[in-house]
């Protein structure tokens, strides 16, 4: 190990010491993010920011596929109008901050900053929708929104973050039913497709579901450190909110109806999932999907040749340069081992190293950043041979998380062995449970574990409820969660 | 006129009877903006927002160009923050919404919530900044805003608003200032050449300045009521806030120096000056480069050749949809005619007629939208009809509005000349101008017309003052402005 290398080893603390620390120190060293001069929040930096873009383009993509557009509503909700659905604002309520005054002057009515836009939404959904023929409406919002939680963590739990929300109208249950389940099949094709991140798809339970929902559904992934994420959430509305907000119309019968409402969203969280899914103890591990660089060029400078190794860096960045998210790290003022562990760091899945040598042998050195595999390859076949490992490289993502995740799902039978495998193995544990809020609450107080969700993929065995001995409803995912 | 052009006719005021009314009625009507139920906030509807994006395509593309990375940071600034730097607290303070309490716990410290975020990005800043090798930083950030004005209007003056923020540090003054005219210049080509919209471009008096900035610069565009807009800015910040906000470096020379900043906004307004430059009294005329949709087909459905008509703009939608931004407007339940009005409204730049006659003769009628020329073009020569025709439009719009900056620049060589061009005939009024703040307030007061910039570009004329009779330091355009 060279000095470098100790160096950087030193500064991230390993997974198996301390997976808290990890992450804290990926996130800050990797130039993810920072710490802000306000409570709970964090500064996005470049790095951090450009992963989040390609989140965005690729959830945006699968959104319009499916005619979705998008639009801007109001952060702040006049008190009146929050307060309209009441389970919405007991479950909000506590966390929302106030805006009272304006300079020096007292508003007279409070101002609601948005934890979720639905009231907003939906108040303007009432004025645009009068007829059958208005329908669906399909809008999906990317935006900040503020939820003041106690603890916080970066890019996991935020007081301010970013996140999308999609808000649709229909005209009955079936296609509101349809479209909340279409749209976690969107999160779950993109979690697993783009983000190399397999999930569970699911209907959480009642005592989890959103506040004002008729069902919430989710999609769980699981950390390496063994503790799930709730990823993304689809919500069935029911006509709750438009029967509180008015949001009717004029249906082909010449009866007037309420309609049907979904809403879902995803946020930055998803970086976290990345982080903590692919990482490793020399910091990120990005998939190519979503790299904003996938190819970095480390040019080895020393010596006579320099001249020429830098032509050829220049020959290589833009041959390849129109097909991939290409750098080239020219900066002179590091080594070329330094430089090999910051794009390890910042999860670069590919390095090509050119030296005098490599010059001469018309080749180039190519380094996977996942397997840290090494090996020489010809110059002129490069295009190919990059485009078919990045497809590699993303597919083996997946194949490894998938592995982790099923390694790491057990079984079991009743509350000892479901509690000793919580407390040894992690991960999620399936176990047979009533369906009782009682029961699943019991559980949570004594293992500090969760219902992840009942999954669609369901794992039907027959058995007594773990908890109280009844009939088993479902077996479900219990796990400790982010 | 047919009865469906009379009743879209009468739905949109005239320009000529009340341009400030045909405005909003464009706004409403076109479904680009609604009123929220929040004081002075507009929801952006799907068709308004699909400009927003258009726009932020074609600025990030060109930031991205000049090195710029985007990152997001917090909303809230914690107050003794916000307090730091004496101008820029006094440009804003009033403005200023607080938030005072979160549930129902009051805060210790209240937060702002940003006006703009020169502050709270240079807290970061004085993080990240250590050495010289660590500049320049070059940052930009999409977000919303919050000001709170009296008099509100979509997108030109709301109380929360969208808009880009570039912030940007550096080691010296030169390279401050050169990147305070880059960005200037990037706005200058992006209002000319996506948005068709000519520009003045120059160096804002002292008295318009940002507050904390050492100069500001604006490019300024004529909307067709002969007012001009301020359409985007860009501001050589100087040390000031590096001063107050510790952003320092250690030069090469091994000593400590304040790092020299600037900031550059776009906002929503863009969206603004587009209707207002562009438009007609039949609604809307979007440029084609950010026109979200740049061709509409409308197959003319009546009769038993419907399924040929349909399968036509089937084949037309395809050929054409992997190059252009294309729509096929298939819906039953409106006319032909109907539709035509609908498609003006929303300002497509192109529009295809297909009916029964066009099948036989191999062709489609082709209608523009900025003259409303009509004429049938062969099937077979499409693409390269349309790709030539989307060019055309988009420079002759340019063109139009160029004429019109140039027909409505006047010149006025004393004080009675100016007052009685600006009443007559609006627009740009250039005059001698000593550079003394209280000549530009006296005319100000007089006339409502301010000096618009200081333009580059500069028609010097040798004269006096036309206010206080003293030498001229500039001819400025006068103009009362949005």
């Amino acid at each position: 190990m060279s000095r470098d290398e100790k160096e950087f080893v030193k500064a991230i603390t390993p997974q198996s010491q301390d997976f808290s620390q990890w992450y804290v120190d990926v996130v800050i060293r990797a130039e993810l993010a920072d710490y802000a001069p306000v409570r709970g929040c964090i500064a996005v930096r470049p790095q951090g920011y450009a992963i989040w873009e390609g989140i965005q383009s690729g959830l945006d993509r699968r959104f319009k596929q499916t005619g979705v557009m998008n639009a801007y509503f109001p952060m702040f909700i006049p008190e009146s109008l929050f307060k309209k659905e009441a389970e919405h604002v007991e479950g909000f309520s506590p966390e929302v901050p106030w805006v009272t005054q304006v300079g020096d002057e007292l508003l007279t009515e409070r101002l609601a900053i948005r934890p979720t836009s639905e009231i907003i939404i939906g108040s303007m959904y009432s004025k645009w929708i009068q007829s059958y023929r208005d329908l669906p409406v399909l809008i999906n919002q990317w935006c900040n929104v503020v939820r003041w939680e106690k603890a916080t963590r970066p890019f996991m739990r935020t007081t301010e973050f970013l996140w999308q929300e999609g808000h649709t109208a229909h005209r009955d249950e079936k296609e509101a039913r349809d479209r909340t389940l279409l749209m976690l099949d969107v999160y779950k094709r993109f979690y697993e497709e783009d983000l190399a991140i397999p999930v569970i798809a699911g209907r959480k339970s009642e005592s989890e579901k959103f506040a004002g929902a008729v069902d919430t559904y989710s999609v769980e992934a699981l950390m390496r450190d063994g503790r799930a994420l709730q990823a993304g959430t689809s919500h069935y509305l029911g006509s709750g909110f438009a029967e509180v907000l008015d949001i009717g119309f004029l249906d082909s019968d010449g009866r007037r109806k309420f309609c049907h409402q979904t809403s879902w969203g995803v946020s930055w969280r998803s970086i976290g999932a990345i982080i903590m899914v692919h990482g490793d103890d020399r910091g990120l591990v990005l998939p190519p999907k979503i790299a904003p660089t996938q190819v970095v060029i480390v040019p080895i400078m020393g010596g006579p040749q320099k001249d020429a190794v830098l032509a050829r860096t220049s020959e290589l960045e833009e041959m390849l340069g129109s097909r991939f998210r290409v750098k080239a790290d020219r900066r002179e003022e590091y080594s070329p081992g330094w430089k090999f562990n910051d794009w390890e760091l910042r999860g670069v899945p590919i390095r090509l190293e050119i030296g005098p040598r490599d010059l001469k042998a018309g080749q180039v050195v190519l380094v996977r950043r996942d397997t840290g595999e090494k090996r020489p390859v010809p110059a002129a076949g490069l295009p190919a041979a990059l485009a078919d490992l990045l497809d590699e490289i993303q597919h083996s993502l997946f194949d490894r998380a998938k592995a982790f995740l099923e390694e790491n799902s057990f079984v079991a039978h009743d509350a000892g062995e479901l509690a000793s495998t919580l407390a040894e193995k992690r991960g999620f544990v399936y176990a047979p449970w009533c369906g009782d809020k009682q029961c699943e609450q019991a559980i949570k107080a004594e293992t500090g574990a969760t219902v992840r969700n009942i999954p669609f993929d369901h794992r039907v065995t027959s058995g007594v409820c773990v908890k109280c001995g009844r009939e088993a409803e479902h077996w479900v995912p219990f796990a400790r969660a982010y």
